[in-house]
């Protein structure tokens, strides 16, 4: 398989690089920065037309979506990562979709408006209505690592952990985890292992 | 395979009902409100704890978010819609992953601003953005369809078609559609499958 990785490690490109590290899969990456001179010009807009990174290409086929491309990596790769039935195939499916319609855009919301803004440009209204977007699905998250082994799917670490722990990342230097343990840990031994700390590492924050 | 979806037809349940007629599989439809009397009840949350409809039971598995739901129904269902290979099946999954990030929130909002809120209380603001936002999506989309046959995988309808269908669904009286055309051509014959009438006839409008 020839894999290249389109995207600032930065970026949500990271998520790809991480399932790939985890997989033991062989990739070029392609560091292209968002904007007119990067994800924008034309030669990138003939591989992807949405103007966006990450984009994967997988022996000439080109994927866009970091995460479904993450799912499609598993697959194709194989290993205690990728479902083993069709049912798993169904839940992974169905925690990364609920990662992006129920976390990630609160949690990037609340990351830019308690953390990485300059103070004075922070919105507390955004904030507070983040952390209220964000009250039941991370309650929905602990209850089901702290009732299912800290795993999401099959007892083991998936690419679904990889997944939703990608869009819990946004949430690293928030105190909304303080009471939630089982995410706590979860999030925490996903980030120990040792192909997130060699990615993460890319990152030079 | 006894499957029941939660959720009335007029709540995004009927993506899985359409997914389930088109698959002919059997099932019983509990057209569960949204709200405390209904999604937020205790026996439902029983069911799918983030108080949302749709969720599905499949074989005493439960599943939630619409699409997802739908892959898994077609993978588990076989059949021309389903994916052939992991190839088509990662892009199935990107394509619906892309309605999601891309089209969904946007029209829904387009809908409501431009069409269903009356009208003193529709913001002229929020529908010029959703507009903005939907430009290139849309130009994408065009594209694909044009130069694929009218489909986007396989040359053939597949529940990618009817995913990323489903969230178009949303411009159905907007004007932004007039522009283009293969993308009103491939959503009008999604729409007039047998299998979409007999589903959308259920939502009584």
């Amino acid at each position: 398989m020839t894999i290249t990785i389109h995207g600032l490690a930065r970026s949500r490109a990271i998520r790809n690089i991480w399932a790939s590290e985890e997989l033991g899969l062989a990739y070029i990456h392609n560091p292209l920065p968002h904007g007119p001179e990067g994800s924008r010009k034309p030669e990138f807009l003939a591989i992807n037309p949405n103007g966006r990174v990450p984009a994967v290409e997988v022996d000439g086929m080109v994927l866009w979506e970091s995460l479904a491309i993450n799912l499609f990596l598993a697959k194709k790769a194989g290993g205690p990562l990728a479902p083993e039935s069709v049912e798993e195939d169904g839940l992974m499916t169905m925690w990364t979709m609920w990662a992006v319609t129920e976390v990630e855009a609160a949690a990037l919301a609340l990351l830019q408006n308690e953390t990485m803004k300059p103070e004075d440009q922070r919105d507390a209204a955004v904030a507070a209505k983040s952390r209220e977007t964000l009250k039941v699905p991370l309650s929905v998250l602990e209850g089901h690592l702290a009732s299912h082994g800290g795993h999401l799917v099959g007892n083991r670490f998936t690419i679904a952990d990889l997944n939703v722990a990608s869009c819990v990342f946004y949430l690293r230097y928030s105190p909304i985890l303080d009471d939630k343990p089982a995410v706590k840990a979860w999030y925490q031994a996903a980030m120990a292992r040792p192909a997130a700390r060699k990615t993460f590492a890319l990152r030079g924050d």
